[in-house]
């Protein structure tokens, strides 16, 4: 099984599959594919032969099978597995989990883009500056916390649901954004989210980005060069 | 159990679960809220009382517990209902069902933002306008076609998996629009359009849709009043 990814740094989407799959040690290749949308690069010569969507994550399997979307790509690995723990065993916390992860899915869009993933980048003014003047980012962050801090009550932690569930995984990439820029949180979620940044799959994704040293001007709305 | 859900005339995504769980035979109280967001409606009284993200459509149980999001929702009456086909059974199908539906609920911007459900109303010149004009819009339409037809010549139809599953429901919305606003589609993906809007549980979503008689103004780009 491959999956394909984009570059670690930026790659929010790619880093909830990865993190999953390492998490759970299960064996797949990685296909990185650098985010350079030029005509000729390897993203343009290959995406569309890998992914109608042209977008990444993708898994596919040894006969050409594809499976798109962190979302489905979570599903189809619990259905894979139905021995490891991907999502809760408890059928209130297995949905719950599920409604978390949909909200992300779709939802915290001004997050997702005033706070880009930028994982080797610290951005403590510009973080400052928008919570202070971004009433729809301190919205997104809020309903954030509300959500963890919910969760969190209720399984005791250390991650959202007890164990470390896909849910986290696709929490990793928040606390990347949170802890670059430097945002405001309760003492619940910032202990939440430093206990993502220290589980050993996000470790090994950050310390794998930090070696990318690339710069992909358009995930780069804050800065003009390394 | 409940489901909470808006205007069916207007919301695609409380339509997606109600068809669902009307397409299953699955038992439920619906509870409509009324799309009206001014200060003291009922709206605006209850939708915070049921649940943290304020929107439609929400799963409430008779113990409290809620469950949001239309895929969440969707994975959690297959859950509760291993008896029925909610995803296929083929596991190559039900991966590819989720990917299509995860692909819908993040995706497809254009022809949500230009195109919204207003079931009610029929809007062919302006969906010919857009049509010659928008390139994002037939770039939406084009991928939502050749996703339905890859699918269908792998089931053979007449829905996209063989027999009507969620991702059926999950494009029910699209189909109204489509026809709504008059989108030149092609001939497989005319069918299955046609085929969607036959099904019961969507003839009759369409019909309560048709008996609201009511008029959202924030839902409305291009009418005035009805």
């Amino acid at each position: 099984m491959k999956l394909y990814i984009g570059n670690k740094n930026y790659s929010s989407w790619s880093m909830r599959s990865g993190v999953l799959l390492a998490a759970f040690g299960i064996p797949f290749e990685e296909v990185k594919l650098r985010f350079d949308f030029s005509a000729g690069s390897e993203w343009s010569r290959v995406i569309a032969t890998v992914t109608p969507t042209l977008r990444v994550p993708v898994i596919v399997e040894a006969d050409g099978f594809t499976v798109w979307d962190t979302l489905a790509i979570t599903e189809y690995i619990a259905d894979r597995h139905p021995e490891l723990p991907i999502w809760p065993r408890d059928a209130k916390a297995r949905a719950r989990a599920r409604s978390l992860c949909a909200e992300m899915h779709a939802g915290f869009s001004r997050l997702r883009t005033v706070c880009p993933m930028n994982i080797e980048a610290f951005f403590p003014e510009i973080g400052a500056k928008l919570w202070a003047e971004d009433a729809a980012l301190r919205a997104d962050v809020g309903r954030m916390q509300a959500a963890w801090s919910d969760a969190l009550a209720t399984s005791g932690g250390p991650f959202l649901f007890g164990e470390f569930s896909a849910a986290d995984a696709y929490f990793a990439p928040v606390a990347v954004r949170l802890s670059r820029f430097g945002l405001p949180v309760s003492e619940a979620a910032a202990a939440y989210r430093d206990a993502l940044l220290a589980h050993p799959a996000v470790e090994d994704w950050v310390a794998e980005a930090l070696r990318e040293q690339d710069f992909v001007p358009e995930d780069e709305p804050y800065r003009t060069g390394r």
